[in-house]
């Protein structure tokens, strides 16, 4: 049971504050869950209803620099909140702000786990008729050494497995061909790494080798590791490949006689890959739970970024991350 | 007029040689250009019809390492049909075969133009209901230097003109944010000399800034230039995305009722992303037109890639890029 509150940003995000707050009315209601908003009073007081608010003067916008105004703006929405869940007032923090300040909030005030040395960013890239598969680093860190991707392997596949019920996680380097000699420097070293016995077992994952970006999509692996560079771009490649191909389908179908029907039939698969349904990423390796919703989250995805983070609280994620972590 | 024929290497791809021959012999009907099929003649005898066949006793596979075949197998389809270009007798290479060794064999035998460091391979992006945005380097090098992706820029706005007729092509380098100051070394490096005054205006382009993942199927950029490694992953992880999305929308119309005409309204999009309607991708920098048509080409495919490297020849593709590196 969950006995602390979810913190939640109410600023962040292009829909701010009235969907989020919206987001969180539902939450309450549907999952039972306690909320806190954090955010600026007089924004919030038409909208919070029976909502706990914390007080935050500050908000960090959505294009601004993460360091410096994590630094400067020290009573920020998003600072506020990791430093409610730092100080045991609330068991998760939740945002749809900007990305890298989310991060740094939760790096600088929450602390990393014992002995990670980076947090990765995890998204889960919806596959059609399967669990998603886990990519990470998807934008945390642009540099990588070979030991951060060992560790991210092992977060994503302790992940992979509170959140989704993986039994034993298959975990893929992401590089350009099967061969382990194949890639950049990192790659082939990581390659060793991952390979040599035992690199896994911590997590109760294992390692197939190399995988490729049309891997992504496939039921063929739960986690893929990567440097926050090489993942951002293709977590966005593939958004924005998504959203050509929709906007085309969708169009050529209104042209289409017959077209109400087929677009009825293909809702069941946009819903498969429509990012408020996913509850969005979270930032593994930090001391709390932190999920990072997309900028431009809608109620619904407020609702299940709030349920995926009162799941992997009652689940325990972080001590279970901890445990394996300080075993590696 | 192209008077030199094409050389093709009749044994490279999937479905060598009967589709590639196929294609051979309907380029030969409906495009008007001389074909000289290159490969084993006990293979070809059969198939080949009034086609003319250059000899070659070798086939590297598929997944064979490329260096080292290149190397060895010296009577290979692909070393000669590199060495018909160098020698004059042929006006460009096609292939379907192995990517590696082809770019080998065009880099050993070919030899690069004057001042490229590196050639690069450029592969269009489509873009519904607009030009293609070239991506490049889309894997011929791993690891890049800030010059060569400057040169891959010139390169790349060269190529978007003569086979496009894109005036005064928009160049993006693919980074994790708009911000110069995002990615890593290398990204913010190469923007900086991509964003010197005149870099690349003896190519008749302009630098657009750093572009992300999400801009490629999109008619604002018309060439991302990017280190080999990033560009094929993002290739990959779009063509796997595409196949995902595409089998999931046929899957979900068949259970649908009136499925028929839906499917029919969507074949004309279909047809602007199937890689058989591309012309394959082209090794940018070798001293002589290299098509690398994907290794499950059709007979389809072969004549597309035959009518781009046609093409090329006419437009004087080479010779122009030879202008433009040599006053770089």
């Amino acid at each position: 049971m969950t006995t602390l509150p979810i913190a939640l940003d109410a600023m962040g995000g292009d829909n701010a504050p009235g969907a989020i707050v919206e987001g969180a009315q539902r939450a309450v209601a549907e999952l039972g869950v306690e909320i806190t908003l954090v955010g600026r009073p007089e924004a919030l007081a038409a909208l919070r209803g029976d909502l706990d608010v914390f007080a935050a003067s500050e908000v960090i916008a959505m294009d601004a620099d993460p360091a410096s105004s994590v630094r400067t703006m020290k009573d920020s929405s998003l600072v506020r909140s990791a430093e409610l869940v730092r100080d045991g007032k609330a068991s998760a923090m939740v945002s749809a702000g900007n990305t890298g300040a989310t991060m740094a909030s939760a790096l600088l005030r929450m602390g990393r786990i014992k002995g990670v040395a980076r947090p990765a960013i995890a998204t889960p890239i919806p596959v059609f008729g399967s669990t998603p598969t886990i990519l990470l680093d998807a934008g945390a860190n642009a540099e990588c050494q070979p030991a951060w991707l060992v560790q991210f392997a092992q977060m994503g596949a302790v992940y992979a497995r509170e959140r989704w019920g993986v039994e034993e996680p298959r975990v893929g380097l992401l590089s350009i061909g099967e061969e382990p000699t194949k890639g950049t420097p990192l790659v082939k070293e990581t390659h060793e790494l991952l390979a040599a016995p035992g690199a896994l077992s911590g997590a109760g994952a294992r390692f197939v080798g190399n995988v490729e970006g049309r891997d992504l999509m496939t039921p063929d692996v739960d986690v893929v590791v990567t440097d926050g560079f090489t993942g951002n771009v293709a977590l966005k490649t593939l958004e924005g490949g998504m959203k050509a191909i929709v906007t085309a389908v969708v169009g050529a179908l209104s042209a289409t006689e017959g077209a109400d029907k087929a677009l009825d039939g293909l809702l069941p698969l946009y819903s498969q890959v429509d990012p408020d349904q996913h509850g969005g990423a979270m930032l593994l390796g930090v001391n709390g739970v932190c999920i990072i919703s997309h900028g431009s989250s809608s109620a619904t995805a407020v609702v299940n970024a709030v349920r995926v983070a009162r799941d992997l609280v009652e689940a325990g994620l972080v001590d279970r991350l901890r445990t394996v972590i300080g075993a590696g």
